[in-house]
């Protein structure tokens, strides 16, 4: 993992990556698009579609339904280029800045939160 | 629920509420700032949680730690006032857009997504 990071412009331990996965295997990855801000999709992460992410560049989570990796967009051509992966405070949750290619919902929507259920 | 609903001028039934919490008890609510479109901070609701959030119009979520609901700033005076609630497209995670008093992180800082793990 260091060489990986390091090649990207960042050195720090695979152990600051592990501790996203002390309160368990997956965690959630909130996908937002660098250019217009807007939240496109979340979806689950284990440690080794982090490292997946980490080594291509562009996004790769865990589907619970299928129980598999997928790289997003491997079979539409919507990849999801990252930009910046940021933690939060806790360490239990992930932030990827994207450029997305396409849609990112597989319904062809921009993105997945197209449905509003309540405004002030 | 209904009339909560239509209270806040939307009407819609409270099985659509409801179809968010088929896959289990608990679902992650992105926050996400109107103003900034900052990402804000990501947290879990149950039925209850997302409820009061819709009676009171500020976010209400429900710690898995400590095993119980809490309404976010109650303590701190850092409230979220609710705008929109978007639900995304396999109806199994919540956008709320808010405006943020304040720091909507527990260390200070204006967002939990301070740590940058990685850029390209």
């Amino acid at each position: 993992m260091s060489e990986i990071l390091a090649q990207n412009g960042i050195v720090f331990s695979s152990a600051a990556l592990d501790a996203f996965f002390q309160k368990g295997e997956l965690i959630p990855a909130v996908v937002q698009e660098a250019g217009s801000k807007e939240v496109l999709m979340l979806a689950y992460m284990n440690r080794v579609s982090l490292q997946k992410t980490l080594e291509t560049g562009y996004t790769w989570f865990y589907s619970r339904s299928r129980r598999t990796l997928w790289n997003k967009g491997a079979t539409s051509g919507h990849l999801q280029k990252v930009l910046r992966i940021y933690g939060d405070c806790d360490s239990d949750t992930l932030l990827l800045e994207v450029e997305q290619t396409g849609a990112a919902c597989h319904t062809g929507s921009h993105t997945c939160f197209f449905n509003e259920l309540w405004k002030r």
